[in-house]
Order: C-alpha cells, then structure tokens, then sequence
C-alpha cells in the first residue's frame, strides 16, 4: 500500500501538507494543493475516509430514521416513497449519501447516539410518535443543537424543527365537500392518535361538522358525535377493510365515510362492495394522501393531496445546511433560524367516490 | 465530556482494557467486560464510533448504489421498490445500516473507493449497464476481493457474484402463452440492450416463435423477424405510449404485443386506446413485473412476476456474511463461496389482457 511519505516525496512537500491537502484542512495554496492531488492519484494514495472523517469530525451521511413497521414493505407505501423521493434528490444535489437507519421495536437509547458515533452529520426523522420516550430522545437532541428535522409530525408545548402539512385544513376541506354533495351523516375513520396528523384531522373534521350544525357546540366536542360515527385503524388497507363491516352495521345511519389515508379508504371500498354497497352509489367515500391508488380505483378515489416530496426535500435541505454551517441560502431555507417550522398547504382532488345515489336525489 | 480515564477508574481496569471491551478487541473476560460495560453507560462515556470503526476497519454500513435516472422518483418505481424492501429486511435483521448511494451521471472513478474510503463494509449495485467502463469497475473490485453483489444483471463472459432471475424463461412463458390464446402477429416492445434482462427477454420472445414456426432458424435468428414488431422504449410509462403509435401504424398485421415491463406495458395500453383500440379487446396485451399497477389496470394486465424482494434479500444476506467472515449459514447461503450466482424462477399470471376479439373467433 501507498504511504503517505511517499506521496510527499513525489510532491515535494511535508506529510502535514498531504495530509491537510487530502483531509481539505486550513489554507493552503491552490498550486500546493494541485500538486498534492496529482501525486496521490498517480501513486493510487487513498486515505481512509474514516481517518478523514475522524479529522474533519464528519461523516458525510444524512441519517434518516425510519419507524419499524412489521411486515409492511415500507418502500411501496406512497407516504414513504414519496418523502425520500424529495430526501433523495436534496441529499444528491449536496453531495451527501443517505443512511437509513431502521428503528428497532422500543426505544433503545434515543437518536443521539447517531450523532454522538458521527455516523451520521445531520438526521431526518420519519414516523415518529407522541409518547413520553420519543419527547424525551427529541429534547436532548435539541439540547444538544445537533441538526435534526421532523416530517410530518409536530409535538403540542415543545418546538422541534418541522416540515409538517396543514391535515386540519386538508380534513376540513374534505368533509366541506362531502357536505356540499349532500352528505350529511359522515363517520370518520383516523388513525392512531399518538400521531400529530391523525389528532389534526380529526379537528378540521370536528370544524366541518359543526360549522355544518351537525355536531353542536359543547365543552368538548366529541361528546356530541354518535360514536358508530368514528373508526380508528393502523393506516393499513385490512384496518380499512375491517372497518367497512363496522360501518355497514350502522349503515342505516351513515351517508358517507372519510378516511384518514388512501389505504384505509381502498380497503373501505372493497370491504363495502364485499357486502353488497358499491362505493360511488350507495356510499359516499372520501381519502386522503392522493396516492397513486387513488387514480385506478373504481372508482377514482376523492382524496387529498399533500405535498410529500416537497416535504422531503425542504426538511433535507435545512438539515443539511445547518450540519454544513453554510449560510449560503441561508435566508431562503431558513437555515439561520435554529427553529425551522414549516407547514405546506394541503389540497383536495375530487372524483367520482364521494358521490352517491343520494346526492342525486336530493 | 467523560474521558477513557474515568471509565478506566470507575471498573478498576487500565485506559487499555477500556479501549478493548468498547471496541470489541481481544479475548477479555466475561465479567471485566460487564464492569467496563457497567461503568461506561453509569458516566454516560460514548466513544466515537468513527475511531471504533476505525480501530476495527468497518463501518457497519452495506451500501447500496442507485442508478442515476434523472426526473424519475426511484423509490416509487415497483422494481427499485421491492428489491430495497428486500434487502432492508435482511440489513434490519443483521444489524447494518443501509448506505444509499446515488450514483452521479458518468462513472467517476468506480465503486472502489467505497470500499477503500471503508464507507461499506459490503455493496449492492443496482441498475449497473454493460459497458465498458462498468466492466472494468466491477472487475476492480472483484480482483481486490471486496465483498459485492449485482442484482438482476449479468455479464456474458464475466463471473461476477449475481443474483438474478430467469427472464429469458420469463419472456418464453409470457409469449407462448399469448401464442396459445390464438395470437400469431405478435410484437415485442423491448428495453435498452445494456440492460442483461433486456437481452434475455429477447432471447425468449425468439424462442417461443421460433418454436411455433412464425420465426425461421438461420444464422440470424433476428433477420426474419418484421422489423414493424421490435421496439424499443426505457422502461418508462411515456417511451409505452409512443410505442403505441408506432404499432398502430402497422396495426393490420400485429395482433399482440408482449412489453418488457408492466410500465411500457401500461402506457402502451393508454397509447392504442386514445387510439381507439380498446386493449384485451381489439389488441392483446402482456407485461413484465408483475407490479401493482397490473392488477389495478382496465383490463388488469397479464404479468410476469419476478420476486424482486427475494433477490435483494439473498444478495443482501450473501454480501454481509461474506463482510463479517461468518462462517454460519455459509452453506445456505453460498457465502463460503466466492462466487454467488444464483438466478431465480419468473412466474408468468394471466389475466384478461392478453385475451382480444380474434381469440374468441378463432
């Protein structure tokens, strides 16, 4: 193997100078630098990057944490596909490489030891929860000022970096239109409630329904919506397609049903046509995520449309920009601001499955 | 910050033994290595883990390298997809972490330094073309003996370790079915050829109608074959649709066309019907992957199904325990030999695609 001294040589310069040409360390000039690189690669002198890294205290990698789902092949969901898809396209651009690190079931020891064993510079963190560990791993993070960025979920009474959509808008926005078709007994089927998205959705449904005077104003609201009115699944399509039977116990009192995914809403659908209600026609439907499932379904699924990739990226590039220290773009990622909080307009597309027979009676 | 010093202190051990049980290094008992243990986590010492890995010359890393294809959103396309699924399956259940690497238009200097820089300690290379600055990359890293796999391409006179599918029987299945449903005028739009599936979905196609007697052997098997029934598009949805133009020139004397993948496949049943060819009806169609798109399509589209996830996760698994010289399951898994070729079975699902009007005619 090549040596360091022999790289000198050939340049004419001290193991030092190699060493902090190649590690990009303190200035030099360019021409010492020329010389360096040229004596290196003619000799095939490659320094260990991990002796790099250890020099420079870096590891050239944005982590991105993503939540143990069994069984579920995490790469074929549109939720997830979509976020590394804008993540993917920030992380080239940068010239970083992408680490995915799965989360194993419960929380061993936080998320900071991925910064403190420099595995990686900068950390994006996917599906997280609302549970006392996950606040806690999160603090620390941000006690320490390490660069880390949540998608797609907000915690209420704490400020951590987030690239999140505005799912109460979006629900609202969906339920208006069930009701504007007609729809007056809408059920809701959320997901779980330790995630921000699922809690968020249930408000603006709860605004729609009330502004509608259907549910009225007490001290707490849900107190007045029937309970065969609200389902909660896992965001799977079996969750939607258990709940479908539920729903059609009570079908005598229900015109219509949101989802709080698109999956959910697929599995709704077949589960309801399985007992004899075409989707479209006799029950009104109505997703969420705009998936690519949402186009082919029969029929095309209503649903709203939120911008994951966008998502994505932006969290990336404010992650990264602050691991680099660049003030570059600063202005414009907002990457001077050590709390970064963004949330992206949601919007609905409407098709055929929030009809029904009903809506063209009335 | 705590120091080696402390820790060494707190157990009673020297700075040296401290060293050796964090980093795994040397015979040391059972219960020294519990009180440095013990010691370490009570002070909250974490050393870093780029000077244990370079102390241990590994990363914990398997890297993963990601063609570059511009525009297209890699992680929502159904073959990139599932062979990820795959191989994070395999890297969760053996502890790595998985290291994406998008690969930069032109191949700057090989895959080598990925190792040589100890980024990976193993490596998947995933869309690789044959060319010949490909070839002398991959033989580079095969002569110098670093632990990598190609997933589904080959290379005609190389032996580098592979897991691949059977996509010359695949193609085979898909076109003599087509010919048993009574179609004899049967197109093939094709991939490009530096890709080896391409190539062998070619040889298939060619077999089959050799076999049925439409194709007449001679030296050259492709000189008999009407130019008006090969295309070639890249895999795309878009290069189906145009295809679909091209054939519908040529429409009297073409009664199928077989799509190298379920994308052209889909976009060239979107072609002929904005054509006013109604697919399965006045124009059969088949398709290669099997995705999910296949079974979501008017009419669902008769598919090849190759197991992707099954791929990526024998080349994750051969590739890791070749990185930590394991010498358990090397039988099962082959990683005691150095060369892994391992090619596995297509399975072709007929639906109501590859049916047309002629079919029942005849």
């Amino acid at each position: 193997m090549v040596s360091r001294k022999e790289v000198a040589q050939m340049a004419g310069v001290s193991e030092a100078t190699v060493s902090r040409v190649l590690n990009n360390v303190g200035p030099i000039k360019e021409e010492t630098k020329q010389r360096v690189r040229e004596a290196a690669e003619r000799l095939g002198y490659y320094p260990s990057a991990i002796a790099q890294n250890f020099a420079r205290r870096r590891s050239g990698n944005l982590g991105v944490v993503l939540p143990y789902v069994p069984k579920v092949h995490i790469f074929s969901t549109y939720y997830f596909s979509e976020i590394l898809n804008g993540i993917g396209e920030q992380v080239r651009e940068l010239g970083y490489d992408m680490l995915l690190i799965f989360r194993k079931p419960g929380l061993d020891n936080g998320y900071i030891d991925l910064f403190r064993s420099q595995k990686v510079d900068a950390c994006i963190l996917l599906g997280t929860t609302d549970t006392p560990e996950e606040r806690k791993a999160l603090k620390e993070l941000k006690d320490e000022g390490y660069p880390f960025c949540l998608v797609n979920q907000h915690f209420d009474d704490e400020q951590f970096p987030e690239v999140d959509a505005d799912h109460e808008q979006g629900a609202y926005h969906a339920v208006k239109h069930l009701l504007e078709e007609g729809h007056r007994r809408i059920a809701f089927l959320n997901g779980p409630p330790q995630y921000s998205n699922s809690t968020d959705r249930l408000k603006g449904y709860i605004r729609a329904m009330t502004e509608a005077g259907i549910f009225k104003r007490k001290n707490d609201f849900t107190e007045t919506i029937p309970p065969a009115w609200l389902g909660t699944g896992n965001y799977s399509r079996t969750s939607g397609y258990e709940a479908a039977s539920r729903f059609f116990q009570n079908r005598d009192c229900i015109d219509a049903v949101f989802a709080a995914n698109d999956r959910m809403a697929i599995g709704l659908m077949q589960g309801f046509r399985d007992l004899g209600l075409v989707p479209g026609v006799d029950i009104a439907i109505a997703g969420y995520d705009d998936s690519d499932g949402a186009r082919i379904t029969d029929p095309p699924l209503t649903s709203v449309s939120v911008p994951f990739y966008q998502m994505g990226k932006a969290a990336a590039k404010w992650v990264l920009l602050r691991a680099s220290g660049s003030t570059t773009d600063a202005e414009e990622t907002g990457a001077a601001d050590p709390l970064y909080q963004i949330q992206m307009e949601t919007n609905l597309v409407i098709r055929s499955s929030s009809m029904s027979n009903q809506t063209s009676l009335e």
